[in-house]
């Protein structure tokens, strides 16, 4: 492989020049951090995982109409996807409560919630991802409001869909975080999905049992970190044909 | 069983008056029709399995936020539902060309629509259900622009919640048609989805072999019909515990 130009890296993601003008390859790797980075691990096979979750999802949601910034996936580790401009702000969407909102408000993890809830965190590593509401958001230039109108509507029709994949696979979507980013095309900009949807992201609960099958079991020490999303690649079909042994997938970056 | 009044007998189901002011039971019979009564059959156990089939997706979209006239099952063949004030308008969602809309416009079944079709028929045996446009719903008085509006946004909202749900259970919703209704509740009224969901009303093709599972087996003569309902409730994870059977249920009413 060429040596290429690193744009970005993140905790769980590299992000290189792409062939093409436009575009970027994204590397999943196997690292793991929590609690703003005050946690760190390695989760082998996460990454290949990962890739995989977050190719079935945005190529599933593209086709209902919902726009992603994927293009293709490339190999175990990396996908090709478009070039956009990164909103700086995750999205959260919450069905039960879970997580930071059972902490803030002091409610049972498991409630659920009358209607699903939406938050905004601003992304600044610094500020450890603050809290934010769409005043913030529009007064401080970080997305306009026909930017926001569009992410939520984006984020609420994510969240009906995958509500419902997840479910016929037996698990629960308790939350998600997504990311947006503008698009510019042909003379002119849409927002897109971007970034990744997998159980780094999402909190998944197997509907019967309740078991987490996510990133909580990191969070957590509560072991079985890489199974719980095996499991989840598993129940979507998606599993790599040459099964767990295939998902270590080169150790370090080539 | 006490004698009931009889409210509304339709092709699939039969209306009674309910135990309370405001209710009514929801009979599934196993009767089918197609071809606006041209063909008629009966498929054994079909209302059974309709029964379950309805009732777990109108809890699971009641679960999301989707408004339904749905109370609760009250044994094999009948449910508990609130009285609402049918709106004469079958609403068709289309994912993919298949049925009238292949005729019609002589496109091979199977294509991709590049984004999903809402049509609206009137509810008349004697007319054929006619394909109407918005402006005739609401020059006729059939239902108000506000009301259509809830109805498109309820309808758009159930297809990407059940698209998921039946990908996840390794379905592909093709098409499907709902009914709405007006449910008036504490002086005010609000528009819910109403009738059934059922493999009488979607088209649902395996997502790896395109078989058909679903009311166009009945339609088309092609066998296998009760199975085929039946395996989208296993699939669903909601065949009655005794198995197949008990399906049959009691074969007359009571």
């Amino acid at each position: 492989m060429s040596r290429r130009r690193r744009i970005y890296e993140g905790k769980a993601k590299i992000l290189f020049e792409g062939p093409e003008p436009g575009t970027l390859v994204q590397y999943f790797k196997d690292d793991a951090t929590a609690f703003n980075n005050q946690k760190k691990g390695t989760i082998t096979g996460k990454g290949v995982l990962n890739n995989r979750i977050s190719e079935y999802l945005m190529v599933k949601l593209g086709e209902i109409g919902v726009p992603t910034h994927f293009v293709r996936r490339l190999n175990m580790r990396e996908q090709l996807i478009r070039e956009v401009e990164i909103i700086p702000i995750e999205v959260v969407i919450r069905n039960v409560v879970a997580g930071s909102l059972s902490q803030r408000f002091g409610m049972a993890e498991g409630t659920v919630l009358p209607r699903s809830i939406v938050e905004y965190y601003y992304k600044s590593d610094e500020l450890g991802d603050p809290m934010v509401s769409e005043e913030h958001i529009t007064a401080f230039g970080w997305a306009s409001p026909q930017d926001l109108d569009d992410m939520l509507s984006l984020s609420l029709r994510t969240n009906d869909f995958l509500t419902g994949l997840f479910l016929g696979v037996g698990l629960r979507l308790v939350d998600f975080k997504i990311e947006f980013g503008r698009l510019y095309e042909n003379e002119e900009m849409r927002i897109v999905l971007a970034d990744e949807i997998s159980p780094d992201s999402c909190r998944l609960w197997d509907v019967k049992t309740n078991e987490k099958l996510d990133k909580d079991r990191f969070r957590r020490d509560l072991g079985g970190v890489a199974e719980a999303y095996q499991e989840v690649a598993r129940r979507l079909g998606i599993l790599p044909e040459g099964g767990p042994r295939d998902l270590k997938g080169p150790s370090t970056m080539q």
